[in-house]
């Protein structure tokens, strides 16, 4: 009974048969090599345009390469206050934008709202140069309370950001999370709604170490292979992280893995729901946030549950309660979660 | 016929099965999993004493991390003026280490003298706070020339190092082939002859990208997890690069994979001398550089092989000649040298 | 009737007299002068110990420089939200501290209580290396809101990051105007309470740009000098700003402008108290925080009133109010005080 | 007898006059003050074209954040290997540009020839992303031997440097001594050569700490404020930094306190080429270099004559002599200079 993080999974089996499919023969370094190239062309056919795509082998350096990308030192990246790239990165993107910004904006279930975003934008402008200067928004697509935006909301939020000329970052370690259940093309909900950016993973989805940055317009991107490699972010062997991607992105096979670890946390979150315990946020990916008695909860990871208690900024909780979130993955089975729930019964 | 790099041949088989091996189950991410406690413990006897062992997935991290981390910004980092830090890395290093110096040093075949090293310092000091200073030596094992550092050498700059409290990083990117062609021990050519901190090369070595920042005094790794964190390299799904590494030091496999790639070499430098096309430099790794008319660099390449052709600052090569740089590797095949020294002959 | 910022005002003559007195002859440059000397020795008396002082031109530099010193690139300064390093500095303490992040936290009046302080440092820990760490706090004497700590406020709070080997920072711009409020020591409101380095400013009390770092443990100084260096803060022609910090001290002079400067602040509010106009934090330097009505508002800038209006992310303002700030400084004249007064009766 | 630098000189007595005469009254701080309106107008007058000025405290802070400005992290800024820039401001140009590089080149007498810096951009290109990229070229006027640019000398280093889209600074701390030896005016030798952007030097020529950043096109000076702000260069009592270059320009001064400067270096280089000490490069500007036996330096040195020596990586100087560095200034009288000579003779 695995629940801690989608990352504890291992590499989906057609993922992993890609790598050793792409172990022949030689192939020039740092993606000089014909999977690199295939799975630049097949980014643009997923999001139906030209882009400019980069392989690195982490969620972290994909966030914050994209941010230092598109924002000055001096600027600031606005962020909900519980995102990843705000807590659990070790301040990475202020060290890959030599020490930009991150402001983190409150919100409920993980998003930011649009009159939030303005809010926060209305304390910036005209106390320059003393001020720092609003230069991204940075969403992300499922959010860290498992919620998901819409594409409107989506919509809304960029606009806000355009009309301060915000460029706009989609962190989407659970992108094909978000994708499947808003029944909506990758386009449609990245740049046809303002996005400008998007960090693509596929290792919480399924695969070994495998996320992209992917721009939407390629003068954005300039001078990013730079950076990239700057960053140490340029893998030499690089065929290995193309294969998985291309893996990934073949025969729908993200979307199916996606959709079964959503319909995992589904299961789960009705299981619970039924029993009394409702999810604290709607469960939208894969990821399901349940206020537990403690006396439960020690009952769980003594017959070995595995998950983490998290705190929250803005739920009372009470003294003889936890909070605690519950991951699911392309690997979760159905009898995991029977397991737990039984568990949940009295 | 391969020759561009060693990062162009495959994963050694071996290796990729134990990639398929650890994709079995649930695993705690990012290092805290039993491949990983594995390979710490690994290290240690590797390298007959407690060392501090970072995982990572390209070199150019591995060297910038650990020079970031025994440099200060007002630091040098005296390194071969050929070495790949200096110029391959697009900066990594003065990007981690936030704008620190590089300061390269000429020398034949690759290898810093003590002399130099000396001439070098005495440059150095007396011209507080102006004046940049010295806190580390970077030397390349094997270097970039294909020659090795006895532990004789390796010593004397060290002991010249530490003269001047200069930390000494190795680049070991290739650690394997020096180590097996000095017929020594990890230890005696790494810490028992001075080096503070290694990084230690897998991925030229057959792994698909596997790195290891090795400090041999743990004190000097302090707060490293978060420098490596905010660099964006300490991989989620940490067993398989631990995986990767346990099955490179298995059953002397790293040793037996580096002596096939010198002995490639070493096949390919007798012919070629053989021929009148000594290398300029000894060979002793799995780099061969050889001078060759134009016209035999067009009949090599127009008949398929693949190689780089070098610029030198200090070799008189002439117009109608190039100098190449062939590199050997596990995975090179003695018919592919074969062939290519075939082709040479008229 | 300017209120618009102490740095409004000229330099007090007594300091300009002693930079002109300082020019004569030749003197070494880079702080190697008699001057230079004079002022080290005299930070020493003034704060009873053994201290290391680097002069800086800026405030911001003085702050930015201190922190950078004293936190690693993962960590985090707690200080208030809506103090100088965190609204006013361009990023400055980011910059120079290589993406060091800065973590704001409210409390009344300017100041970080000792509550909320604890509350702050509770989120952290036991998530490395994801989290950045909390490594230094820096507070305000006085304060931005024109409050002041008392000796045993910043003893608790310095006594609560020493439980968590925080560095204590003090922003000592208007150091001289909290000094004499409270009628005590440099000695005591600095290191007796646990202040481990200072921004000591002399700009805002009357000097033309003068500020000083003081370390109260010269260890904790190592390497400043090359850090203030590369920072491009270490004048050449160093003995004028030695100059003007020996006026500024000799004499108690600097105490006798920071009186004059409170007295004009108190003066003011008890004016604007007596007609109803009660300042809304505690004036206990030299800034008045007042709510307006917008026609008298209008009516002072006509008049030719200078002073900003500011911001409140607390305070309940209402439409047809303002916030605003007003600044007294050594050459605030009693009848500028009597002319604001009277326009603000009806 | 002090010719150890021209900052060691006092401040010119007309531009000290001119701080104590901007003593007057209240001032906007940051620049928002009648004298750096009138600077701003000024150098636009100097320069005959429309020009983004920005003052700053220090020359180092000048040269770092004007090539911070146009060099990105990955660039290399080729400049003199003994130019300030390379030798005296630890790293500072590092430190600002996030870590971008130095390269130095050789030259005689402290100049870049256009063949020296064609070989040096012929070793860069084709790399990508794995080389750093050639941004900027920076040259010394005058140089730090003493020397100066000829106006088609510049115009041909430009051209070149144009040709590879580098920008081309100009480290100007000395810019008067070049301008006044080469009759020309100050367009002439910067933008209409092809110099992009300025570090403007008046402290070595008199004043107390005064150095503008000037940018001749304004576009490229986009949110430099920021960048000064951030870097703690940002002078709050703005109006006297401002007031001293007001001073230093008016009435042609700096013209003639730079003539005065020289003429001393002049008449020294003069005497002490008839006494067969002839200096080792042409003396242009406010530096003599020259060669003196052992026993005279120490007596030199007992009489009181303050000077540097200096060491030379090109010139052969033999165990029984040393390289010594003498520099005039405004300041220098006759009599220094007689005295000095006289002490030369045995």
């Amino acid at each position: 009974m695995n629940f801690a993080s989608d990352n504890t999974a291992p590499v989906a089996p057609a993922i992993l048969d890609a790598l050793v499919e792409a172990n022949r023969g030689f192939a020039l370094g740092y993606g000089n090599d014909d999977w690199t190239h295939a799975i630049e062309r097949r980014f643009c056919e997923i999001f139906e345009r030209e882009v400019a795509a980069f392989l690195v082998p982490t969620g972290t350096a994909s966030n914050a390469l994209a941010l230092a990308q598109v924002t000055p030192p001096w600027g600031v990246v606005l962020c909900h206050s519980e995102s990843h790239i705000a807590t659990d990165e070790c301040g990475a993107p202020e060290f890959f934008g030599n020490g930009l910004k991150l402001v983190g904006l409150s919100g409920d279930g993980g998003k930011i709202s649009p009159d939030g975003l303005k809010t926060a934008l209305a304390g910036y402008g005209g106390h320059s140069p003393h001020q720092v200067i609003p230069s991204a928004l940075s969403i992300t697509q499922a959010t860290e309370a498992g919620t998901i935006y819409r594409t409107n909301e989506i919509a809304s939020l960029a606009e806000i950001a355009r009309m301060r000329s915000l460029a706009v970052h989609m962190d989407g370690a659970r992108f094909a999370n978000a994708l499947v259940r808003l029944n909506a093309t990758p386009a449609e909900i990245t740049w046809r709604c303002g996005i400008d950016v998007l960090s693509f993973g596929a290792t919480k989805g399924g695969a070994l170490a495998a996320e992209a940055v992917i721009f939407f317009d390629s003068e954005v991107a300039a001078f990013f292979g730079e950076r990239r490699k700057r960053g140490g972010h340029l893998l030499s062997k690089h065929r290995y992280i193309a294969a998985q991607f291309l893996a990934y992105l073949a025969d729908d096979r993200w979307l199916a893995l996606a959709r079964h670890a959503n319909a995992m946390a589904d299961k789960l979150a009705a299981a619970l729901t039924g029993m009394g315990l409702r999810p604290v946020w709607p469960v939208e990916a894969n990821l399901v946030f349940v206020v537990l008695p403690r006396v439960l909860d020690a009952k769980l990871k003594a017959a070995g549950a595995d998950y983490y208690v998290r705190s929250s900024g803005t739920l009372q909780i009470g003294p003889d309660n936890v909070l605690v979130r519950l991951v699911t993955s392309f690997a979760t089975g159905e009898e995991e979660i029977d397991r737990f729930v039984n568990l949940c019964r009295l």
